[in-house]
């Protein structure tokens, strides 16, 4: 027997379901920001009302969803600037199952698909399981920010292009998209006749008054935008396994017959509670983010050869390392192996487009953190001494 | 713009996301025994579990699933005889997520999928998902049960055929499905080269000393079977949403790979707490679904036009109305408007195999109901309100 013959062929490129990714354990005293998993923990009463509605039997199916969710979610996305009706909310199990089911209900074999370079690789990892070809347009570092480059984006397209994804604000990039941008991309999306997949889950995470425009919004694009939203980032939910997509009217109904998993009612029904109560929290979480940001940016500024924007979205470090003397995947490696420090190789997020660069993820606390964190608090492990763990590591391979 | 360019075309036959069906609102005081959904509270340990997971910041990612889960899943299926590794489990988000995960790792469009007629409807909605056409093989009833007919599976059997779904036990057919089955059925799949999809969800309530045999065990098997759990039903587990895969070695790979959800960690651990600590939990609720069958069985003999075998294992009731003056479709229609009781009909377990009998679901207490339930326990909406409605609708329409 071949298990190759028993076996699904359709696949292209890259697959990797991320979340069976296992943890690799580190070298003892590794203080890691390489994931994108927020540190704090959830209030009291996330916990409680989860407990509370298992007690009360809203342990059975819940057919469509819990429906109070689907309102607070209609209503949270309406400050975007758009009204979705309750039908138009798919309630998935979490940010990946949110971009599986995006793709599930556009993708057929032999298309295209184009995402940025660098980008979110969750964006292109459903591609290669419908067999989907992935095409990149490389983003464009205009005064040291990678934006979406239109001219790039308009020569990756073809014919055979059925999607396009974008996470905005970007992972690992750190660019909001400016409604300019959002423009174009919406003109060639409708010039061309192809679906955006719009992750937007850093939509809460815009600093220095950048501000998230809904591309759903954008003439021609209500039926054209797949918004993937998680509750993964925002409230610091990754482990709950909660997403959720807003498509237009007459898209939604092809997302909702795309196979998708149910969420746990228990935590369906602790994040309405998180929608409801729980602002003042991602306020809360907002401010230890852009406090770490700053504090980051600075320290990686004052290090010889290193050179860091600050982000205008999500919370992720994206400095240039070309003033050292490694590539990004030899930074990444070294710096685990003498520093102890576990972040992440730009190289990976593309082809290559951002050579040069690494990412770090805010997910660290300060030693002056205010709120409950999950990671144990010690100040050695904190991101000040992660910050001084890189410092003496560049200082050893500045050019 | 249309719509119908813009999404996936790759879709044949039946498609439908269960999880997206609504309840639609019974007429008041309607007694339903439609669902498949236990209608147990469950132990107050469960919630205490997931509220201490919350608290103690189990909230983050837990990529491949909470290890102590499949040590538990590996620990408990090991009783039929199957001793996996840890990496054969897939933890998934319940029953329907398993069965897309068991046909995500296997077909490609062109294929075909067999199921029996009657079997349940969610073993084949995936399958027009993929671009695969579902063939039918007509069960045989033998002395009062439906089971496994192998002269018209090796009928149904061509070159393009990939998989072949079993429920066992099965709903709504009740087989539990011997030795002799199991052996007809693996050397079938071992000779024309096909992976069976054995939904095993009900394998812990068999009635009546029938015992529940692992496909997998059977010789060629062992990477050709996909076995699909769930909680759902062994735990009353149905809206917490967890299930899980167990496959041979070389296949788990590529179920790993297909794209699943994950389930939630604080509901993994409540998991683990079941799969522990809850059997007396399942030997309780088996106790009471014998009870409400043996009741149910006695009372549908004593009517007339009515005949009902009692099940071998799962907890419906599929009897013989062809004495009646109505098709199962029309019974259930009828009873519904002029009863107030909603029941299945057989006709839709497939092309109509069934056509002459429809389910009931054991879902409703009897009177004496000794476990705390989640619908209301009122004498008038209690099972045994239910026959009698039955019974008077049928001496209405018997022939």
């Amino acid at each position: 027997m071949s298990i190759e013959k028993l076996v699904r062929k359709e696949l292209t490129g890259e697959i990797r379901r991320s979340a069976t990714r296992r943890r690799v354990a580190a070298a003892p005293g590794t203080i890691s920001l390489a994931a994108g998993d927020p540190n704090f923990l959830l209030p009291d009463y996330i916990a409680k009302t989860v407990y509370d509605a298992i007690c009360e039997g809203k342990t059975h199916y819940c057919f469509g969803g819990e429906p109070t969710l689907r309102d607070a979610l209609v209503k949270y996305y309406s400050k975007y600037g758009y009204e979705a009706q309750p039908g138009q909310i798919a309630i998935t199990g979490g940010g990946s199952q949110s971009l599986f089911q995006a793709y599930a209900a556009i993708l057929n074999s032999g298309e295209e698909g184009i995402t940025f370079d660098p980008a979110y690789g969750g964006g292109r990892r459903p591609l290669g399981f419908f067999g989907v070809k992935t095409v990149y347009a490389d983003m464009k570092k205009t005064d040291g920010q990678f934006r979406p480059d239109l001219e790039a984006l308009k020569e990756a397209i073809s014919p055979k292009t059925k999607s396009l994804y974008i996470d905005n604000p970007g992972n690992p990039s750190g660019a909001v998209f400016t409604k300019e941008e959002l423009k174009g991309i919406a003109d060639l999306a409708v010039d061309h006749d192809f679906v955006v997949v719009s992750d937007e889950t850093y939509s809460e995470f815009c600093w220095d008054g950048t501000k998230h425009e809904a591309l759903i919004t954008y003439p021609g694009m209500e039926n054209r935008t797949i918004v993937c939203m998680a509750f993964t980032k925002m409230y610091s939910w990754a482990g709950m396994r909660t997403g959720w997509i807003v498509s237009g009217p007459e898209m939604a109904p092809y997302v909702g017959r795309a196979p998708g998993s149910a969420v746990s009612w228990p935590i369906q029904l602790g994040a309405v509670k998180a929608m409801t109560d729980g602002y003042e929290y991602v306020v809360a979480i907002k401010k230890e983010y852009e406090e770490r940001i700053d504090y980051g940016v600075k320290r990686l500024n004052e290090m010889p050869g290193v050179s860091c924007k600050k982000p205008e979205g999500a919370f992720y470090l994206f400095p240039d390392i070309t003033g050292t003397t490694l590539s990004s995947n030899d930074f990444v490696l070294k710096l685990a192996e003498e520093e102890a420090v576990r972040i992440v190789s730009g190289a990976g997020y593309g082809p290559g487009a951002a050579e040069g660069h690494v990412r770090l993820s805010m997910i660290r606390p300060l030693s002056t953190q205010k709120m409950p964190g999950w990671f144990k608090n010690e100040p050695d492990t904190c991101f000040e001494a992660a910050m001084d763990r890189v410092e003496r590591f560049v200082k050893k391979y500045q050019k």
